[in-house]
Protein backbone atom coordinates (compact mmCIF):
# COMPACT_ATOMS: atom_id res chain seq x y z
CA UNK A 1 0.00 0.00 0.00
CA UNK A 2 1.20 3.78 -0.91
CA UNK A 3 0.48 6.50 1.78
CA UNK A 4 0.07 10.18 0.43
CA UNK A 5 -0.07 12.36 3.22
CA UNK A 6 -0.80 16.02 3.34
CA UNK A 7 0.10 18.14 6.18
CA UNK A 8 -1.52 21.62 7.42
CA UNK A 9 0.22 24.15 9.45
CA UNK A 10 -2.01 26.27 11.86
CA UNK A 11 -4.30 28.78 9.65
CA UNK A 12 -5.29 32.31 10.21
CA UNK A 13 -8.87 31.21 11.18
CA UNK A 14 -9.07 27.57 12.33
CA UNK A 15 -12.82 27.24 12.82
CA UNK A 16 -12.98 28.22 9.51
CA UNK A 17 -10.35 25.69 8.04
CA UNK A 18 -12.19 22.82 9.92
CA UNK A 19 -15.40 23.95 8.84
CA UNK A 20 -14.89 24.31 5.11
CA UNK A 21 -12.18 21.12 5.42
CA UNK A 22 -14.99 18.96 6.98
CA UNK A 23 -18.11 19.92 5.14
CA UNK A 24 -16.77 20.16 1.72
CA UNK A 25 -13.41 19.19 0.99
CA UNK A 26 -12.82 16.12 2.70
CA UNK A 27 -16.09 14.93 0.93
CA UNK A 28 -14.51 15.78 -2.38
CA UNK A 29 -10.77 14.20 -1.73
CA UNK A 30 -12.58 10.78 -0.20
CA UNK A 31 -14.24 10.46 -4.33
CA UNK A 32 -10.66 10.10 -6.22
CA UNK A 33 -10.21 7.52 -7.99
CA UNK A 34 -8.17 4.37 -6.73
CA UNK A 35 -8.49 5.32 -3.04
CA UNK A 36 -8.34 2.01 -0.84
CA UNK A 37 -9.15 4.32 2.71
CA UNK A 38 -8.40 7.57 4.32
CA UNK A 39 -8.40 9.36 7.61
CA UNK A 40 -7.95 12.68 8.93
CA UNK A 41 -7.47 14.37 11.93
CA UNK A 42 -6.42 17.42 14.14
CA UNK A 43 -3.69 15.77 16.06
CA UNK A 44 -2.86 16.94 19.64
CA UNK A 45 0.79 18.15 19.85
CA UNK A 46 3.28 16.85 22.36
CA UNK A 47 6.25 18.61 23.37
CA UNK A 48 8.09 21.06 21.53
CA UNK A 49 7.83 21.89 17.64
CA UNK A 50 5.56 22.80 15.53
CA UNK A 51 3.35 19.83 14.99
CA UNK A 52 0.68 20.22 12.13
CA UNK A 53 -2.66 21.60 12.67
CA UNK A 54 -4.26 19.06 10.26
CA UNK A 55 -3.04 15.70 8.71
CA UNK A 56 -4.56 13.65 5.95
CA UNK A 57 -3.51 10.31 4.93
CA UNK A 58 -4.75 8.41 1.71
CA UNK A 59 -3.96 4.97 1.04
CA UNK A 60 -3.43 3.79 -2.36
CA UNK A 61 -2.53 0.28 -3.81
CA UNK A 62 0.73 1.62 -5.02
CA UNK A 63 2.21 4.82 -6.18
CA UNK A 64 1.12 4.42 -9.64
CA UNK A 65 -2.72 4.51 -8.79
CA UNK A 66 -1.61 7.56 -6.12
CA UNK A 67 -0.10 9.15 -9.20
CA UNK A 68 -3.29 8.58 -11.75
CA UNK A 69 -5.66 9.34 -8.84
CA UNK A 70 -3.24 12.89 -8.34
CA UNK A 71 -3.87 13.36 -12.15
CA UNK A 72 -7.37 12.74 -12.49
CA UNK A 73 -9.98 15.10 -12.78
CA UNK A 74 -10.89 15.12 -9.59
CA UNK A 75 -7.62 15.27 -8.40
CA UNK A 76 -7.28 18.49 -10.19
CA UNK A 77 -10.52 19.47 -8.65
CA UNK A 78 -9.35 18.33 -5.02
CA UNK A 79 -5.91 20.33 -5.59
CA UNK A 80 -8.07 23.67 -7.11
CA UNK A 81 -10.32 23.61 -3.56
CA UNK A 82 -7.17 23.54 -1.20
CA UNK A 83 -6.64 27.87 -1.47
CA UNK A 84 -10.54 27.47 -0.69
CA UNK A 85 -9.79 26.66 3.45
CA UNK A 86 -6.00 27.06 3.25
CA UNK A 87 -4.47 30.06 1.13
CA UNK A 88 -1.33 29.13 2.53
CA UNK A 89 -0.85 25.80 1.13
CA UNK A 90 -0.14 22.18 2.42
CA UNK A 91 2.88 19.72 2.38
CA UNK A 92 2.31 16.34 0.71
CA UNK A 93 4.41 13.46 0.68
CA UNK A 94 4.18 9.75 0.06
CA UNK A 95 5.53 6.42 0.95
CA UNK A 96 4.83 2.84 0.73
CA UNK A 97 3.97 1.52 3.70
CA UNK A 98 5.73 -1.14 5.29
CA UNK A 99 4.59 -2.13 8.21
CA UNK A 100 7.70 -3.31 10.78
CA UNK B 1 -7.03 3.06 17.29
CA UNK B 2 -4.76 5.64 17.78
CA UNK B 3 -1.64 6.92 16.13
CA UNK B 4 1.37 8.72 17.52
CA UNK B 5 3.43 9.84 14.50
CA UNK B 6 6.61 11.31 15.03
CA UNK B 7 8.18 14.19 11.99
CA UNK B 8 11.61 14.71 11.81
CA UNK B 9 13.22 16.98 9.45
CA UNK B 10 16.34 16.89 7.08
CA UNK B 11 18.97 16.29 9.44
CA UNK B 12 22.67 17.52 8.80
CA UNK B 13 23.87 14.20 8.60
CA UNK B 14 20.45 12.26 6.49
CA UNK B 15 22.85 9.17 6.22
CA UNK B 16 23.87 8.65 10.00
CA UNK B 17 20.72 9.57 10.95
CA UNK B 18 19.32 6.73 8.69
CA UNK B 19 21.98 4.34 9.37
CA UNK B 20 21.18 4.49 13.32
CA UNK B 21 17.15 4.75 12.89
CA UNK B 22 17.11 2.40 10.86
CA UNK B 23 19.60 -0.55 12.66
CA UNK B 24 18.93 0.77 16.23
CA UNK B 25 15.98 3.50 17.10
CA UNK B 26 13.49 1.58 14.77
CA UNK B 27 14.02 -1.53 16.67
CA UNK B 28 13.63 -0.35 20.05
CA UNK B 29 10.67 1.12 19.57
CA UNK B 30 8.83 -1.28 18.39
CA UNK B 31 9.37 -3.13 21.99
CA UNK B 32 7.11 -0.44 23.02
CA UNK B 33 4.52 -2.27 25.12
CA UNK B 34 0.78 -2.24 23.84
CA UNK B 35 2.28 -1.43 20.19
CA UNK B 36 -0.12 -2.78 17.47
CA UNK B 37 1.58 -2.02 14.57
CA UNK B 38 4.15 0.48 13.24
CA UNK B 39 5.36 1.91 10.04
CA UNK B 40 8.00 4.51 9.11
CA UNK B 41 9.60 6.18 5.90
CA UNK B 42 11.71 8.65 4.64
CA UNK B 43 9.08 10.39 2.10
CA UNK B 44 8.78 11.43 -1.27
CA UNK B 45 8.38 15.49 -1.03
CA UNK B 46 5.49 16.65 -4.06
CA UNK B 47 5.51 20.30 -4.50
CA UNK B 48 6.60 23.14 -1.94
CA UNK B 49 6.96 23.29 1.91
CA UNK B 50 9.23 21.32 4.37
CA UNK B 51 8.41 18.19 3.99
CA UNK B 52 9.17 15.71 6.52
CA UNK B 53 12.52 13.87 6.02
CA UNK B 54 11.21 10.91 8.58
CA UNK B 55 7.57 9.69 9.38
CA UNK B 56 6.72 7.27 11.79
CA UNK B 57 3.62 6.25 12.60
CA UNK B 58 2.59 3.73 16.00
CA UNK B 59 -0.67 2.40 16.48
CA UNK B 60 -1.88 1.74 19.76
CA UNK B 61 -5.36 0.31 21.18
CA UNK B 62 -6.43 4.01 22.12
CA UNK B 63 -5.01 7.00 24.02
CA UNK B 64 -4.37 5.30 26.93
CA UNK B 65 -2.40 2.33 25.78
CA UNK B 66 -0.37 5.16 24.13
CA UNK B 67 0.39 7.00 26.99
CA UNK B 68 1.08 3.93 29.06
CA UNK B 69 3.79 3.04 26.35
CA UNK B 70 5.55 6.25 26.68
CA UNK B 71 5.58 6.74 30.08
CA UNK B 72 6.77 2.77 30.55
CA UNK B 73 10.70 2.24 31.37
CA UNK B 74 10.73 1.00 27.09
CA UNK B 75 8.93 5.05 26.50
CA UNK B 76 11.60 6.54 28.46
CA UNK B 77 14.58 4.68 26.71
CA UNK B 78 13.37 5.27 23.43
CA UNK B 79 13.14 9.03 24.42
CA UNK B 80 16.41 9.26 24.91
CA UNK B 81 17.53 7.47 21.96
CA UNK B 82 16.26 10.28 19.54
CA UNK B 83 19.18 12.16 20.88
CA UNK B 84 21.79 10.10 19.18
CA UNK B 85 20.63 10.23 15.88
CA UNK B 86 18.38 13.72 15.89
CA UNK B 87 20.38 16.22 17.96
CA UNK B 88 17.63 18.96 16.95
CA UNK B 89 14.75 16.43 18.02
CA UNK B 90 11.46 15.04 16.45
CA UNK B 91 7.34 16.59 16.08
CA UNK B 92 5.37 14.21 17.88
CA UNK B 93 1.77 14.43 17.25
CA UNK B 94 -0.94 11.68 18.32
CA UNK B 95 -4.82 11.36 17.10
CA UNK B 96 -7.53 8.45 17.20
CA UNK B 97 -7.61 7.23 13.53
CA UNK B 98 -10.96 7.59 12.27
CA UNK B 99 -11.20 5.94 8.99
CA UNK B 100 -13.80 8.12 6.53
Amino acid sequence: MHCLTVLYSTPDDPDAFRSYYVEKHVPLALTLPGLIKANYAFPEPMGPGDAPFCIFQAYFEDAAAMGAALQSDIGAKVAADVPNYAPEGAVLCNFPIIET
